[in-house]
């Protein structure tokens, strides 16, 4: 393995930073060839720093909250961690950086200060819109990679049509799949379902996407059918959520059903550790988190609730992007990307 | 109870008719007051009539296929029992019709024959959009009404007004809900959040809509905390079929971890028909199936696999309609509706 150099957000979720720290420790303790930044105030990253070989120090005073409007507070708190991290991205600094913090801050923040890479449309360079992407676990064991979640509710079919190029190179890159079959959201799998919009996006793909398979449904993000479900951020993020909100409801269900009776205590410690294994397979943190794709940086956010393990797992896969050359993947995947 | 009599649509769903036969017996045997015209081919429906005192025979030689384009067919099969039927709805013979079959052409035939009720724009009459509506069990061990489900994946700000005043009424009359919180499913809960259009949709919500909660999310869906969630059909199709995506997945996994171990294999056992329970009241079958609101009758469609309990339940359902006078409600609950 090559050396890699990630910055981790020591201020980034909805725990105390002494979690990320320890998640740090977990990640660099997997890794010997990590060196982490940590990024965060003074007095926390200094003594951590200096009791540690592979740790360096970025000192950011300002902190972003998760209830703060991401925009507004990306443009005043420029000594922010989220903030500090992105520049060091751009700067070469670091390779990578993680965060377990707002979503929308971070996407913010990357696209200010990360920036996107351009694209060529009619003669004109224009910036590409940065997708958040996850890849979920589906019913055939396998992974399927769903973008975007949530950072662009109002795009073009052209947008589209890259989300869906970068999403299939990080099917392959990331999570090994050779030759992903592409699905558009829609409210239907025949050819003739959509809205206007999609509509317009399937013409689109069916010209221009390889590996397009055509429209899929909600229950594709689970199903296996497609390696890759592609949606803009406002579908997206319905389609998200309402699958988490499922989740929760089934498990609370279980847990209910199994607690109200004496032997559904008995089947529940009889299968405890499997009704965990469950619970985390399904967490959403399948690759460490949710990755921004169309930047010149790999820039990962930590998915769901912040622990050690998350930030761990969130660090690993940060570097592992970083050393599978996605950024690389991604510009030899979007047709129109200026080179 | 008062007298109620309701068209049954004996070649819908993905059973053989006699399990719609079987259905009718058991909605007959558990309301007194119920009188049931089996819609479906003359060998089918007059000898079951004959044997019956309170079922007519309604000969329609026509079936629509699950596979059918819905428009087509409902234009050129005449005789098929879902356009008699709906035929019947608007003579007036009938009351109400269930239907377990597919949910394009009932929408379809529907719109067309029942005909909807029209709206006041600027001077002009228009019908309304039908809206398909269902109920969920939440999280909170109540229902939340959600709608457009699939009918209308383009629509206006004015048609989702309407759509969530019909859903409020569903909920008031049906799910006995006094004064419904409406949620606009958004892409977070923020009032900032949506696309251009929900931000419109929001405004005028804002202005002219009773017990209109604000933006919501996929999750709420089943969260509890919206007693209705109203969506153009194209996102509320999404979110449906991710709700339903999830659960399939879940309880797969659920299965396969119990039967991969004996001790598993003896939890499952234990808990087997509270396991059942779990499903059934997830199957989406809350209150019988999915009704279409804004039509100047009661028209109910089947949800999910086809079963005698379903068939029961979703005949029970439309008779009850009729009996709550959701239609009058539905009339009252528009603002813009031609009286």
């Amino acid at each position: 393995m090559s050396k890699v150099c990630v910055a981790v957000d020591v201020m980034g979720g909805d725990e105390e930073p002494q979690v990320v720290l320890d998640g740090i420790d977990a990640a660099l303790a997997a890794d010997a060839e990590l060196t982490v930044f940590a990024v965060g105030p003074e007095e926390l990253v200094v003594p951590f720093a200096q009791k540690r070989d592979r740790v360096e120090p970025l000192v950011a005073p300002d902190t972003i909250e998760m209830g703060d409007d991401p925009i507004k507070a990306v443009m005043s708190k420029r000594k922010s961690s989220i903030v500090v991290a992105c520049r060091a991205v751009k700067k070469g600094t670091v390779q990578g950086f993680f965060s377990a913090g707002a979503t929308g801050a971070v996407t913010a923040a990357a696209t200010a200060y990360v920036t996107p890479f351009k694209y060529e449309d009619e003669g004109e360079q224009r910036p590409i819109r940065p997708c958040i992407t996850t890849a979920l676990p589906n019913r055939t064991g396998g992974l399927t990679v769903f973008c975007d979640l949530g950072a662009n509710p109002d795009v073009e079919p052209g947008d589209m049509l890259r989300f869906a190029q970068m999403g299939a190179a990080y099917a392959r890159v990331v999570c090994d799949i050779k030759n992903p079959r592409i699905g558009l959201l829609s409210n239907g799998t025949e050819d003739s379902k959509g809205s206007h919009f999609t509509k317009e996006c399937f013409k689109l793909m069916k010209e221009r996407l390889t590996g397009f398979a055509g429209n899929c449904e909600g229950s594709d993000l689970v199903s296996g059918s497609y390696d890759v479900v592609v949606a803009d951020g406002f579908a997206g993020n319905v389609a998200l959520k309402a699958t988490e909100g499922a989740a929760k409801l089934i498990l609370q269900e279980l847990k209910s059903t199994l607690l109200s009776s004496t032997k559904g205590k008995i089947a529940g410690l009889l299968v405890k550790s499997e009704l965990s294994a469950i619970k985390e397979r399904l967490s959403g943190d399948a690759k460490g988190g949710a990755i921004l794709l169309g930047l010149k940086g790999v820039v990962l956010i930590g998915h769901g609730a912040t622990s050690v393990e998350a930030v761990k797992n969130g660090t690993l896969a940060t570097a592992d992007a970083v050393r599978a050359g996605l950024i690389q993947h991604v510009i030899d995947s979007v047709d129109s990307i200026v080179k």
